[in-house]
């Protein structure tokens, strides 16, 4: 399969740069007329993906909302997966697993694998043991045309404490995974398979050499506070390879798919205005 | 339900403090005679339960394993959870979650909420977003009674990036990470239900303070180099609060169930020995 980067930039480039989020959440499920169970969680993700996987770049399902349900929520899971891949979605699954040696091998293959049932085009992940310990999930993604997202520089302020740490040689840790990523993209074209994960809430972002030729999936678009318009000045000249996430602000206009789809309609279309103008 | 640090404590008085492994990654299932396939899966985590989960204080499953079969693989591991349990075996997950908000609240839920499939007696996390944004699991887990293992110092190499990095007040990310727990189980007796990951191949430790009034599960004895003799030097005064883990170790003499109860015996008995003489 050609390499995520480049069916990134291609989906981005058609379709607008937006990443829904699949989050059924207990408050969503109820907001939608929805039981907190099962079979309440296969409507909300069937919903979803009837409603955007024909039109959005990117669709992001939260696992931690699935995993809830146990083997039967990873099941409903794994059948949104494949119908969002089907209908044309790249689907970015948010897992931010994180492991060492065989055992990152082993989540590598539960989803970067091209035979697992939850095969993904890409996968988040945690780096608290090092970027190197990603290795074998970053071999099984180039096998696979798959890609990475790297947890770098997150929103939440306790994030801080872990992220701004500085190293010997000077850069703070989420400094030090930006780099490791530019390094592993380097001379792709037209984008690289590794990104990282980057609040776009954070304000300014100039201290941090965001070129790593790779995507920035930014999280916080919509109810978490920033709008489409706060993103050139927060990612500069990195603006072109931002995915933007979008989740309740596109999810809570459910479950009517007219109006789900209107709202990432829009999300799209302000973004793609944000990216141009500037 | 009882916290999980004084289950714990009795646990390892009665039984002896050993962490036995549930790993069945593919060259230990070949190693075994069994297929690579949920059935193998399935085979192999049950005899693991049939030998050890009646004499060994605590059994750790590693996810990454079981997902890697997707949602029939997850559901094997309900099981195997399950039948440790209701045999007396102490149950921690080792599925290093990690996350922000309500998505961390709904991996506690899947693995801390008394009801779940996989509840468990004890989760890993990773903090690479903070210790805060652990908040959600570390309340579950006080309702429940459960427990948390976090990610401080781990034994891999390319971990120091991240865990050696250093903070505005002096303090080591992986230091803080044992200051954040020591706060966590202050005054609780007889022991904390919040516990570090710590590697047992570290060698000398004295420079962290690991006082944190709560298990430190060590992960590394046997076949990863260090031996039930180097504890008491890796660990120092925290020696009784180490929960030292065994996989490979052990589970390189199975499929046979005396052989396997052998070999967690013997590493029992040695781990004792180790810590009484010191």
């Amino acid at each position: 399969m050609e390499p995520f980067g480049a069916r990134l930039r291609r989906a981005m480039d058609e379709r607008g740069p937006l990443c829904v989020g699949i989050d059924p959440h207990a408050s969503l499920l109820a907001e939608w007329g929805l039981n907190d169970d099962v079979a309440g969680l296969e409507r909300f993700s069937r919903t979803v993906v009837e409603a955007m996987a024909d039109r959005v770049a990117v669709l992001k399902p939260q696992s931690a909302f699935f995993e809830r349900f146990g083997s039967r929520g990873v099941a409903v899971l794994e059948t949104t997966v494949q119908e969002a891949r089907a209908a044309g979605a790249l689907v970015v699954m948010d897992a931010k697993r994180g492991d060492i040696g065989s055992t990152m091998a082993a989540y590598a293959e539960s989803f970067l694998h091209k035979d697992a049932p939850l095969f993904s085009d890409a996968l988040t992940v945690s780096p608290y043991l090092g970027y190197g310990s990603l290795k074998p999930a970053v071999d099984l993604a180039r096998e696979s045309g798959a890609g990475l997202f790297v947890l770098a520089l997150t929103s939440n302020p306790e994030g801080g404490e872990v992220q701004h740490a500085v190293r010997g040689d000077g850069r703070s840790v989420g400094a030090t995974m930006l780099a490791h990523l530019a390094a592993e993209n380097a001379g792709e074209e037209p984008l690289g398979s590794f990104g990282a994960v980057v609040g776009a809430t954070l304000g300014d972002l100039s201290s941090y050499d965001l070129g790593i030729n790779g995507p920035l999936l930014a999280p916080g678009i919509g109810a978490q506070g920033a709008t489409p318009a706060d993103l050139p000045r927060v990612f500069g000249a990195a603006l072109r390879n931002v995915v933007p996430n979008v989740s309740r602000g596109v999810l809570r206009h459910g479950p009517d798919v007219t109006a789900l789809r209107t709202a990432a309609d829009r999300f799209a279309v302000e973004i793609r205005t944000a990216v141009t103008a500037s």
